[in-house]
């Protein structure tokens, strides 16, 4: 009776916890087995060859190119209540799309133009706006749909999978925490050595794509094109809205994101950088478009139907090639892009995150490079956030799609509006023209994110619609908390010099042994007044050790105290209440701990840790400073 | 296509971090909120009033008692698959476990004549056995069954609410899991104070119980006993197997668990004490055989199927009362009773544990008690397994059973071998017939803890057999470390003597401001050769930092550092190498780190907290004296 998946998602989950905790703990022998070596700056330097385009082309492309593989199917899914005879509106909604797609890179050819150091929609608000909010809008939306993008390509590529192999199907949210951890773990280690390798499987699944359309038009054509199977076309269906046709094209709009991750990186192109930027995009941009089209009007003329268990790209393959080794080929090739589409993620999330948290607008924390360069706290918290839309949806891509998309068209449109102020502000060659590129793709993106906003809202665009604001908010907040910290330490060099103030030193003993030998010869090296301090919860044990202390020679003057519970908490702060409260207090009370430090990791359950809880709960309460003095346990 | 029931779960695990933390990190003033004020110790000697037998019944009872409601069910669910003409067979099985009952209860009743200050079974094998292994056994067998009594009585309180509103099915699970939450909550409040008001619901649900068998017989009566729905007697249906009347037959004694309450609680009565608990226990043992016999009949002549969507109780009281009020108190005090056992698991089990780890056989930590005086780390310990426990096995009652009541048996046998080797020893006024009794009933306890084993072996007690070993294991290895820490830490007093060492102290510093004057002002204080240390990430800030401490007037000699990365942790940790390998190194390295303090929690987050991970790894890897001079921050 014992549920395997969960069995499997708990391994998958301890995993987690191990990762994570070897990376905050800083155990770097553990960490080296998992995460490899640390890198060298001079290595990452060497390794950023600057790249010919046709090269640069697939290894920016998997984010955008991959979402064909499920952008028209979502579409579809969205008209699937009215039957066969509303199939035909995919065919006019993907050319939608598809004319949207010419004006979202048309005018992030104008972007390219702009910053030729790359500029995301963050660096272009923050350089176009005075006021930092439409910065941290493009910053929170870009933030939030970078984690989509991790949680829908990777259901995808599992649902892929599973449509070839439904014995899965079960394990589904289970194999995409797997996929998700698998690409932690990888980023941990950094990946930047192996970029151009992620260039094949790109360029090999978009043959894949264009093959499959071409043995699609052959098949029709031994057909005569209009096929029995083929629904109906330019009937109008019961029940069609224009509420539902909108719907079905924001859906289907899943498959533009992406597109602004050329933009982002102009700096990694060969010279002439803008020139070959522009290329790729224009390239990228043909065989999106090909591919969005072939493929929508194929899955229309072989009348595929939603099936949650087969995809229609599997539905399709297998009505040319059956479930043969080509079948295999296009649903494995899809998995792997999709995996690289989640993983060009891992870097563009962390990155970011550090530039805005640079900005103080996030903690900083998120500016931390790991062992090997990566940001490894943005990456552990892009997996984490993934990890968790992944088990509330179930890994399935439909579900997610709503939340999907609507980030990606608010910042494109912050994005366009940055650069029109831009061109009113810099002028220069053809400015009136760029102007009017972008301010159509303002306009545009705008609109769409609207319908997206609306069409959405009760599916679950309403969540991204309140975590935004939340987002922003907290972002407003964290800089505010940092001028305030920065204002209150501030001091004048040349009117506030240190000086020796007056310590109340108080060590803690808990008998007479090796442990508290080694803490009473540390604290008679130092020159302050000090006081052993000892809790007992009986007269009994008392006597005891003032007996001990006695036969020990006094070393230091002895506080006994009686602890009613097995409690030394409060005994302790009690005492510590009376030093403060005294006439002529010290400047800083001190107490020393013992701690002790044990050999094995399990040992530290065996150990009470009265060191740490004291030290937790003193440095939150009082103004005491504390010093623990390690003692490393042999056995 | 959000999942209801998972985010449900989620609230739930949410509430259990926050209690664990605060209790953990003792945020006294959230704790206070939660928990409630701490009890006096004469508060709870106060509190402990002696109970008159009658009164001492039902609240020693409930564990017992409330198990009947699940065990005949339990049985009949394993001859479920040979159809109705096995169902007959619940009879001879119910009269075998009554047999078994008696048996128990008599030899229990001589523990109570050897025991008078109350004795379990590890206090009995502590007592009688001179190896340490016996005891262990109990003990583990007992913890493992008293964290399987919190899953299995919360799953079956939870299935009676489900039977009487099908449309919480779906979430059982998440039911569960709150009801162990509250459950924690209240017993880290500490409950004694209230423990007689948990007399009256299992007065009440004996009384239901007593009822609906009386309603039966009346019922009965009417319809002339045999009644056309009443299965066949004494056929024998195919496929039936020994080992399934003997796989039955260990289920349906999942109903005597909980027996051994009153042979530990004999101080808690009235005097004469031990008479008092020997009437308890004949008058217990009365009402259940009465209600056992009662249940399983009328089960059998109503012809009650499986049904796992209602239980077998819920189905009985509505052949007799519809789904009206009478049927409605008849679910609710079932579902009262099982929570009431499973809450008297929170005082067993942490009392236990903390008995054990007294004896240095489990970590000390258990032995803590809370500000209220419940043993705080164990009562979390149990929640937390039990949540566990019914995660995986989805709050199935019949799911969990395989794995229940092979513990209380093993526990039953050592206990009851105890006795013997005790009336060997002790002999005293008829030894020979309580040597007879402890002598049958080990025999028979040992029958049946064999017959749970080979018979529910695959079906789920494999798991205990294989943890009951771990946890001895275990056992051994703390009770060895804590020997060998104890020999370690021994020392001379006469011949060592603390006196001053060495001390080099290095103070961190990342600038100069107001946390690091506080800082160099406390080292000023110290009699040690100090050195300030500046960590800097390029040649410029370097530079900054030198000019600045010259400006500041040069309160300690400064050395710096050039970081490759943004990490503090390699620099340091090299030059405190450096250091520890110089010619007439130091005693004590000493480092002295600002710490800043956050007014609000989530400020958290916004600071670096490498002081933290700086002291944590240079516990683990090096033998340095770490000294936190905390800095409030006042925004």
């Amino acid at each position: 009776m014992i549920h395997h998946s969960l069995a499997i998602e708990a391994v998958i989950i301890a995993i987690v916890i191990v990762t994570m905790w070897s990376s905050v703990s800083n155990f770097i022998s553990i960490k080296r087995i998992i995460i490899g070596r640390p890198m060298r700056l001079k290595e990452l330097h060497a390794q950023h060859n600057k790249l010919f385009w046709i090269l640069a082309l697939p290894i920016l492309s998997a984010d955008l190119y991959s979402s064909v593989s499920y952008g028209p199917e979502s579409g579809i899914t969205e008209l699937a209540g009215l039957g066969p005879d509303a199939r035909w509106i995919i065919l006019p909604i993907t050319v939608s799309t598809v004319i949207l797609l010419a004006i979202l890179i048309v005018s992030y050819i104008m972007g390219v133009l702009a910053y030729p150091n790359g500029g995301g929609a963050y660096a272009i608000a923050k350089d176009n706006f005075k006021r930092p909010l439409p910065s941290l809008v493009a910053s929170a939306s870009l933030l939030v749909d970078y984690i989509l993008t991790v949680a829908v390509s990777v259901s995808a590529a599992v649902q892929a999978v599973a449509s070839a192999y439904p014995a899965i199907g079960p394990y589904k949210t289970a194999l995409a925490v797997l996929c998700v951890v698998v690409l932690l773990l990888v980023n941990l280690r950094g990946v930047a050595e192996s970029a151009t390798i992620f260039a094949w499987p790109t360029f090999f699944f978009m043959g894949c794509m264009l093959w499959l359309i071409a043995a699609g038009f052959l098949d029709e054509f031994r057909h005569g094109f209009v096929q029995p199977q083929t629904p109906s076309f330019g009937t109008v269906p019961e029940g069609l809205t224009l509420l539902l046709v909108l719907k079905a094209f924001s859906s289907a709009c899943s498959a533009l994101t992406g597109i602004e991750t050329i933009s982002n990186a102009v700096p990694i192109f060969r010279d002439p950088k803008q020139k070959s930027a522009v290329k790729t995009y224009l390239a990228l941009g043909a065989i999106t478009a090909v591919t969005l089209l072939g493929f929508a009007y194929h899955l229309y003329v072989k009348g595929i139907a939603v099936n949650p268990a087969n995809t229609m790209l599997s539905q399709l393959a297998q009505s040319y090639f059956g479930k043969g080794p080509l079948y295999q080929i296009i649903i494995w090739s899809t998995f792997i892009v999709l995996i690289l589409a989640a993983n060009s993620t891992f870097t563009g999330f962390p990155q970011l995150s550090a530039l805005v948290a640079s900005d103080g607008f996030l903690p900083r924390a998120l500016t931390n490079r790991g062992d090997r360069l990566g940001y490894s706290n943005g990456i552990i918290l892009l997996a984490g956030v993934a990890i968790i839309l992944i088990e509330i949806f179930h890994a399935q891509t439909n579900a997610l799609i709503p939340l999907y998309a609507i980030g990606v068209f608010l910042s494109f449109t912050i994005a366009q509006f940055g650069l029109c102020m831009r061109w009113m502000k810099v002028k220069g060659r053809l400015w009136k023209t760029k102007l009017a590129i972008n301010g159509v793709g303002t306009v545009v993106t705008a609109i769409v994110a609207m319908i997206f906003a609306v069409t959405k809202f009760v599916d679950g665009a309403w969540i991204v619609l309140i975590v935004l604001p939340v987002i922003i908010l907290f972002s407003v907040a964290v800089r505010r908390h940092y001028n305030q910290v920065a204002e209150e330490l501030r001091i004048d060099p040349s009117r506030m010099k240190p000086q020796a103030h007056r310590v109340r030193t108080i060590v803690l003993v808990s008998g007479v042994h090796r442990v508290v030998y080694h803490t009473i010869s540390f604290a008679k090296s130092l020159n302050t007044d000090v006081t052993a301090l000892f809790v007992g919860f009986d007269e009994e044990s008392i006597e005891r050790m003032k007996k001990k202390w006695e036969e020990w020679g006094n070393p230091f003057p002895l506080v006994t105290l009686r602890g009613e519970f097995r409690s030394l908490l409060s005994p302790i702060s009690q005492y510590i209440g009376q030093l403060e409260d005294k006439e002529g207090h010290p400047d800083h009370i001190h107490l020393i701990l013992p701690q002790f430090i044990p050999r094995r990791w399990w040992h530290h359950i065996l150990h009470n840790q009265s060191a740490l809880l004291l030290r937790s709960w003193f440095f939150r309460n009082k103004d005491v400073v504390i010093t623990t003095v390690p003692y490393h346990l042999r056995k």
